[in-house]
């Protein structure tokens, strides 16, 4: 017999833009779901990256999630681009009077996840959805089964879809799960976990012949960094040695601290807009409506901004009734999607060099470097950008 | 018999890179020859581009050409850029405090060989180099013939090729005639010259899907319009309906002011660097030097600056005998020229939709129009550099 759970928001993913969507309409007395398809465990245990910008950390702390951020973050005041034998230092406190907190998304998910269990209404995790139906009436449903095989379905007068790149409610909204306008780039990163300490007090950016190098940290512990690949290359056939050759020749001038390393993957990189953002009474937001490639660290910080205009938009629909604000979703969040689109090719494009191209390219995208760090303007559009846009709505607290 | 002249720098091209230096060059009491195919006619009555920038006219000003730029000069604080139904002016007064100044390249060339004319070194018009021998010796030599047929040559201490894209001196310096970085781009600009009054006080840059449209001016009484088109497109198979048709499309909000057009052609777009701009003692200038896309309107001003610092070099080589500048002459001037390269190449991306482009690489340039054109950090990067670089040579005045 199918569990019928009935509520006003029904939210697929227990990622970052879901549960914060959650907080912030239960903060407005609207009562909502997250389910999500893992355990709390692996959630909460899945090391991934985070580059916050100030307004996603202001919109963290300042709602009430957590100021964990404020406290065990990382501030980062800049960071190096080492390009043609040259380190230029990005100073963000300078150009913009803005830093970004080094602060992995898995320590926002606990805090994000521990915020709904204190305010009395826990995830389902190991609650996996099988599709999204009634998307044009005014009661659309999420349906699925446990961990355990059991049915469930949520009953809900709004469905959001925040279930990540594979997004299941991409159908109804789009008609299919690939339904978007679609770049892939002809590169990836391989990327380490490695045991050590940092390399350098600031991320590093590193253009060279041999490919981009990017030295990343998670925390005193254990550092984060990847190198230009080729997108088909098996992760298991690149030796350790391999790795910290490839690594350390994009850095010269700055020696990495070694350690062993425990995780080697390759991303792909794409980006990727939905066609749609809503469809009735069912929303997109997060990896579900964009992907962008992690070059511009816009990922979380863009679904971010998602939230906040849908979280608007149902404080409107849930006090008034009125659907203008809902309408209107789509058109408010995909400003800034394309915007943040456009900063994260510019930054792969400037960053990376293309298996195919030419000398005329190579020299080009030195001279666009050269441009950048000579101009003070150009070192304040980037830093402006990387630091992150006002999000521009103001009704979340 | 071979006519043969002596001098200490010989210069292939009598276009404004050639003429400013032979200019430059008499300032310091340095001899110069400039040679050009084209009758004095020819070159004055072609009606060429002109946006000069404030630093080349700074140069034409002060170094004594003549101030006409800022008599007869139509000034110009910014250019307006049209794209998604949308009309955005770049203040340049008010981002960078600076102008440019509409003036035809064949005004700026009639200004520089009546002050040869005035200082008593009349240009050798109608003298058609035919090859630059003995580059690497101490007297390189430019051999010709003169429009009757006489034989001619120029011995000089130094050869400057400012022969433009059909450069025979870069023969010498780079092996053949287009040895160089290159890039091709999958479009044109088809030109119109009509007689009416200007459309607009200030450029319009457009970007839509029907293609890029420039609206330009040449004076109150002769227009410059420019619409994309196909690279192979013959100007003759257009007609004067559907070219007004194309031009008024892209400019939604202007109505175009029409009048007869009396000329028609079509500009490849083609990026260029040359592989090397010095053999010995022969240089390469200009776009002898390098080729950019129209859109940056950086042509001439660029020129200007490999002048300055050939200038430099060899009054420094005639005071003193050293080589040391002359050497240096290509790494200095490359640095300005792969800057311009890039701006350039971000101006005509940024501005035209490529024939395979993508639904997504055209969201994506919208997105990077609405970050320009809402950023004050980004619309000054790009009125600094449209507006021009200060040359970095002092030594010319």
């Amino acid at each position: 017999m199918t569990n019928t759970i009935r509520t006003q928001v029904g939210i697929l993913g227990a990622g970052p833009a879901g549960l914060l969507l959650a907080h912030l309409l239960g903060k407005a007395g609207i009562d909502s779901v997250v389910i999500d398809a893992r355990s709390r465990e692996d959630i909460e245990g899945t090391v991934k990256a985070g580059i916050v910008e100030s307004p996603a950390a202001e919109v963290l702390a300042e709602s009430g999630v957590s100021d964990r951020i404020y406290r065990e973050g990382m501030k980062h005041d800049g960071v190096e681009f080492h390009f043609d034998g040259q380190a230029h230092r990005f100073d963000f406190q300078e150009l913009v009077g803005k830093s970004v907190y080094l602060y992995p998304q898995h320590e926002v998910l606990k805090d994000l996840i521990a915020a709904r269990i204190r305010d009395g209404v826990t995830p389902l995790f190991e609650h996996t959805a099988t599709s999204v139906e009634d998307a044009e009436s005014d009661k659309p449903r999420i349906v699925g089964t446990t961990a355990a095989g059991e049915p469930f379905e949520i009953v809900a007068d709004v469905v959001v879809g925040a279930d990540g790149s594979g997004s299941i409610a991409r159908i109804p909204v789009v008609g299919s799960q690939q339904g978007g306008y679609y770049r892939e780039y002809p590169f990836a990163w391989y990327g380490v976990l490695v045991e050590a300490p940092p390399s350098a007090p600031e991320l590093i950016y590193s253009r060279s012949d041999e490919g981009f190098v990017l030295i990343s940290t998670r925390d005193q512990h254990i550092q984060r960094m990847y190198f230009q690949c080729d997108p088909l290359t098996d992760p298991t056939t690149v030796s350790d040695a391999e790795i910290w050759d490839k690594l350390q020749a994009g850095v010269e001038g700055t020696t990495l601290k070694q350690g062993p390393i425990f995780r080697k993957d390759v991303l792909r990189f794409r980006s990727f807009v939905a066609h749609e953002l809503r469809k009735g009474r069912v929303f997109l937001m997060g990896d579900a409506a964009h992907t962008v490639p992690p070059t511009g660290a816009k990922g979380m910080n863009l679904a971010f901004s998602d939230v906040l205009w849908l979280n608007q938009a149902l404080r409107s629909f849930f006090a008034t009734g009125s659907e203008e604000l809902m309408v209107a979703y789509p058109e408010n969040a995909l400003k800034r999607i394309w915007k943040a689109q456009h900063f994260s090719y510019w930054m792969t494009t400037m960053l990376h060099i293309t298996p195919d191209a030419t000398d005329f390219d190579k020299l080009r995208g030195l001279g666009e470097l050269a441009l950048l760090t000579e101009s003070l303007h150009a070192q304040r559009y980037l830093a402006e950008s990387y630091t992150g846009w006002d999000y521009g709505v103001d009704d979340w607290r």
